[in-house]
């Protein structure tokens, strides 16, 4: 890793520090405790499901997996890492990396599950009902107030140069695999074989993904989080739409391409070069102050004089938004806040930290700000040919061209995005 | 899939019937509801962790992420499958295989999380406290006493034909991800890679597959749950172990293989060769009523002799297993039940339900029952050179050839494991 990225973490958990520090005097604490969280079991078995270490405790260390281990922050003393990592020779101990941000922590190797130390009137934050007894009773403090946890929750909205470097390498990393995918669909692999290219190429194990990776074919493309991957390829290729990320330090890539196979109609790669313009268009409107929901409301306007340009709805635009025929062929917001889970916290919030729903007509709109410098959003508009969301339109008297419609049903829908930051006068592209 | 295997399974389903029939009668139920559970969210986010359908419920279905269902057994009447299916543009609704099976149920789709129906005196087992209030309430039965939940476990630890065909095949696939990571390694690939080629082989992603498959090259084949996949090969290449399964219609197979590399010391390759035969040793023993835990002790006078024939340990056989030197070698058991469960259930009773504990020097066996015709079995001797535990027996006066143990402790260990059937006069290895 290079010189840089260690400096700016250490800027990075240098401002946390302060960042903390503040929060906690205003809420009148001494000191936090993070829970990291730890893995539950399958029922009735001795097998553990998967885990994603607290956001809030990645957000210091940059290890996502670390279990049964906390952290300590108090005004103005060093962080407090309490990490468990008993001998064992069934699994391989928790080991940090050699470094420079460690010698920014005083770490405690704990060979059992102990509670942290705590001073003064102090509060926890995490899983807290996961604990066992004998912990959550040992630990002297009180589980945070929500407006504490708002507060912290609004840091992770505003991403350090360290945090931008990470998104920058996640996304790097991310378009290999993306590659991969794409060649594998080129030479007719099926969706398992496309997300074993993809995770080589990326090199990820699935566990380690910030997501599940979204590989659908055809009409699979068309299922917005489709979840599974078939083992053998169709016989026909329409289509193939490939979400997947990567975790770099914890910060999670989200990227998205659509290819058009030997088998679509020709207007569904024109609508795929479309749906990519459309998705440039975004990213460049992109600018401090501007409110994510006024350009989730442009996407749809675009979305409009694309189904009409492409002769799929014979009206116009604006009738297309207003008779909700954008939103059927798009049900899904502009995009989300992205950092350290893929869906980042504090989205549909004020900066105050009181509630801001997503507009009732766009129900699935996860990001509801107005953009300032640091933010770290996705754009990805998206057009599919969804017949459960299509049907109740075919009952209306819409110059909706159905023929065609009918055509593009097998090639499922298209979705294109990239991963942007807010900068101080205008926007960064972090997807290469 | 053949019709074999369809008659098989509904042979199966009918000897379920009738063998659940007989415990609710006995338990004075009327009906018994299987809950199939649900994945969690991870703590503070929209995403879920990996999850795994309830045993029992498998037990009936076959289908191993079935999620929000009941299955209601009661005498005399048709198994009542209640499957929620909800209309869902998000995911891929759950759809039910056209095979015959399921006409062997009464099948009600659920388009929202709902309680079964049940009649006369009900009991419920599963993941009871997962479910949400409202479901709890309406949903008119007790708790399984624990002595109905033992005889439901009992009845998984005897293979109907149907499930022993699915292990067969389970294993039959699993196999050819074996001869991929072979190979895999041959070319000098590192673990990430291992895993990725043993993946695409047996046909699975890894979060299907029924444990975290275990791809260890050098040390790591050491460490017994070795839990990570090192993205780069290591520069020299002394061994890789690969313990890794596959599920077939929710049976698992776990099989083990342990490989020198060009590094390696000739005697590693040598022990090796040991190792199968004593595989195979361990499997030719296998036959009605004789003592799992008896085996077991006779893989450690084997291993005493391994040792000794080795130049490992300059005493005797029976030294060595006395001083506990054959324990420090290989501190895991024979072996476990295997079935809708890599450890599956009932390894540590008795029949009639009370508990078989493990011998008190012998801790972490899975395994204390009498072998009978039915049972499936893994049989997985292993000879490790793990630091933490040779460390006491360096400071002891015994005849350990330590020079010989240092150069192999850069190989990890070896593990050879096979799963094998108890036929009604001696055995048949499942493991092609």
């Amino acid at each position: 890793m290079s010189t840089t990225l260690f400096n700016l973490q250490l800027e990075h958990i240098a401002h946390l520090q302060r960042a903390y520090e503040q929060v906690l005097t205003k809420s009148g604490f001494d000191s936090l405790a993070i829970y990291s969280g730890h893995a539950d079991y399958h029922f009735a078995d001795d097998h553990a499901a998967s885990f994603q270490t607290y956001g809030h405790f990645v957000h210091w260390v940059g290890l996502a997996d670390i279990q049964h281990s906390w952290l300590v922050i108090a005004p103005n003393t060093r962080p407090q890492l309490y990490l468990y990592a008993p001998d064992d020779f069934w699994h391989l101990p928790t080991k940090l990396p050699e470094e420079p941000w460690v010698s920014a922590l005083d770490v405690h190797l704990c060979s059992t599950k102990t509670a942290p130390t705590l001073t003064g009137k102090a509060v926890v934050i995490g899983d807290i009902e996961s604990v066992s007894t004998d912990i959550s009773q040992a630990l002297k403090a009180d589980v945070a107030p929500n407006a504490l946890v708002q507060a912290l929750d609004e840091l992770r909205m505003f991403k350090t140069p360290y945090e931008v470097a990470c998104l920058r390498e996640a996304n790097r990393l991310a378009i290999a695999g993306h590659q991969a995918a794409q060649t594998a669909f080129i030479g007719a692999s099926g969706e398992l074989d496309i997300q074993l290219a993809y995770l080589a190429a990326s090199r990820q194990r699935e566990s380690n993904v910030p997501y599940q990776n979204i590989i659908g074919l055809n009409n699979h493309a068309g299922v917005l989080h489709y979840q599974h991957y078939d083992l053998t390829p169709p016989k026909q290729r329409f289509s193939l739409l490939v979400d997947a990320g990567r975790r770099f330090r914890g910060y999670c890539a989200d990227i998205t391409r659509t290819y058009a196979g030997p088998d679509a109609p020709a207007v569904f790669g024109e609508l795929v070069n479309a749906l990519h313009r459309l998705k440039d268009e975004m990213v460049e409107s992109i600018v401090p102050n501007v409110d994510y929901v006024g350009l989730h409301k442009q996407m749809h306007h675009s979305l409009g004089n694309i189904l009409v340009a492409h002769d799929l709805f014979k009206g116009s635009a604006q009738q297309a938004v207003e008779e909700g025929v954008t939103r059927a062929f798009c049900p899904h917001g502009l995009g989300h806040s992205l950092g350290l889970q893929v869906h980042d916290v504090a989205g549909l919030r004020h900066p105050d930290g009181t509630p801001a729903p997503a507009p009732t007509e766009h129900p699935a709109l996860r990001l509801t700000r107005t953009l300032k410098p640091g933010m770290v959003v996705t754009i990805e508009p998206g057009l599919y040919f969804i017949p459960m969301l299509l049907k109740p339109l075919r009952d209306k008297a819409l110059p909706i061209n159905w023929t065609l419609v009918d055509q593009l049903l097998p090639c499922g829908g298209i979705r294109i995005e990239d991963n942007v930051l807010v900068t101080e006068s205008s926007f960064e592209n972090l997807t290469p």
